[in-house]
């Protein structure tokens, strides 16, 4: 299995993006070959930092052309060819890797991934879906901030594809699936939201509960819960930040004095326990759902830590086949709901 | 002070309400006296369980309507004279309340706030305030959810009240305003808040740090964050929800085993003051900015807890001038705005 890794993008790159895939080539399993994608001379560098050179594990293809945060994603696609971004999907394409990771602009790598991979048979827009922790069972959160603004028929796909997701890769049969809504009746919500609750509740293919709220998504019993990029993308970087603001709390109080940090050590296995729970950076990598091919993206934030994690979720990816089994689930549905006249 | 506190409103109105109230007439100061606003025999009934009875600190106004939840806001409070949002706002009008609180639909409250109590001069809607807890300054989020879609003048607006807020409740100096967005290049956003920034970037009353993204909000370097009612809300029901679920894992984790139990007797200290800055009922409450009284917002699932802050947070706003402040400030600003002729 080859994974392909953007080196340049992300506000850490190339550094922690080498120094991440590194780490994942020297401790992840050996079918797992790493492909960094980017600048030859500075991955080099960054490699020799940590002792490492390139391998049958661990290659580099050189590009020439960076794709910075803030352009304007369409056009720099367009124009930058020779871009990592670019390059790490037409790795896929070619089937010369069977999964791109990036830390780089999201708008930069669903432009690139629509224009070089395509989207799936019947798919509107790709969106991403991020898995959040909750009490129960983890809930799907989708769109995670592929599109900015949505219509009600968008979102009503990002609910197939979600669905999809949770069934064939979580194994949860009949996902339930809501609507983010800013309180529980199906009054409440904006224009959006409010057609899209009516376009799922007549949607036999999702199993629809109705509008969540912010209130409901840890409470474990939500498989897939819809938005649009903007919101969805809020609310998960507002989870991973106070989540954050938590674990600091944590750690400053309980190292306050002498009897608070014995009663620490007593806890340290539960501590761990939490911190992993907690960590943002473990669950880093959310797949891009709707084009033919695996694509995983990451935060610009990433660390080497994240990095690690982001290419462990990409290999999960491609060995549960996560694209394959959106394409032909997206197929089926479709026959399936052909009679009843309804997209998805 | 007076403060009327709305009996009917809340998914668990009106005995948490009752409750809420009754111990706020015991512990709290004793120049607060309580209004409860509603039906008298309900009121009645659930004051006997807390052995209450009407007093010089807790009286009754009766009431004979209750707006539901899922009512179309508007067109009940207009429907609904004798309801107890409607007579709550009334009292505040006729000065025999210094403030409203209700944990009924926010919608009607709004509708209520504006139809009996009017807007501020100058002011196109009025906005929920809500404020967060950070590593550093709490950061004030404006609109919490009395504005569903908003347009960047009114986003603009929002920003100038939330400034007011900050300096004159919260004694910030020249405080900080940021755009909630999905990344912090001025690029990055939807429509409406790209607008909002550039307004804000040219608004000599506002000291605008471009846009804000869900991991800057808690590192305390932000006063006041903008966005519309839909964000605000899912965010800060979201924040409320994980802080609960992290509180969950942790009783979970803690009490596993005899040592960890004794771990946690050696963090008791620690832990209390964990519970007491990550629980949200304790924040329960906030401002609804912009009308000509005090009006006090807290959420639909108010336990009696929830309900006594709630009280205190009320009488902290009418001890602070809050909407005194706020019309005064409106208008000082916009005064010295006009010769730049710029709206606020």
């Amino acid at each position: 299995m080859r994974i392909a890794v953007d080196a340049m993008g992300g506000d850490y790159a190339p550094r922690e993006i080498v120094r991440g895939a590194v780490e994942a080539s020297r401790r992840m399993p050996e079918d797992i070959e790493i492909i960094l994608v980017g600048d030859r001379q500075s991955i080099e560098a960054e490699m020799a930092r940590c002792d490492a050179s390139e391998s049958s594990r661990l290659s580099i293809f050189h590009t020439t052309q960076v794709i910075a945060m803030g352009e304007p994603p369409a056009q720099a696609v367009l124009s930058k060819r020779d871009s990592s971004i670019y390059r790490g999907m037409e790795l896929v394409k070619q089937k010369k890797a069977d999964a791109f990771l990036s830390a780089g602009s999201t708008g930069a790598m669903v432009a690139a991934a629509t224009l070089v991979l395509h989207r799936c048979p019947g798919v509107r827009r790709p969106a991403i879906g991020t898995l959040l922790p909750s009490l129960g069972r983890p809930v799907l959160v989708i769109d995670a901030g592929a599109n900015i603004d949505c219509t009600d028929e968008e979102l009503e796909q990002f609910a197939v594809m979600g669905r999809i997701y949770s069934e064939s890769i979580m194994g949860q049969k009949d996902p339930v699936v809501g609507v983010l809504s800013i309180g529980g009746e199906d009054l409440k919500g904006n224009g959006v939201t409010k057609k899209t609750l009516e376009r799922l509740r007549s949607n036999p293919l999702v199993n629809c509960c109705g509008n969540v709220e912010g209130h409901d998504l840890f409470k474990g019993n939500i498989d897939v819960v819809v938005c649009d990029g903007f919101v969805g993308n809020v609310l998960l970087k507002t989870v991973e930040s106070s989540s954050r603001a938590i674990a600091h709390w944590m750690k400053d109080e309980f190292t306050r004095n002498p009897i608070r940090i014995f009663g620490a050590l007593c806890l340290r296995g539960a501590l761990r326990v939490m911190k992993k729970r907690m960590d943002p950076e473990l669950y880093g990598g959310a797949p891009l759902l709707g084009v033919n091919g695996t694509v995983i993206i990451t935060h610009g934030a990433s660390s080497h830590k994240a990095i690690f994690h982001a290419i462990r979720v990409s290999a999960e990816a491609v060995r549960n086949r996560v694209t394959g089994k959106t394409v032909e689930n997206l197929a089926r549905l479709a026959k399936r709901a052909a009679p009843q006249n309804t997209e998805g």
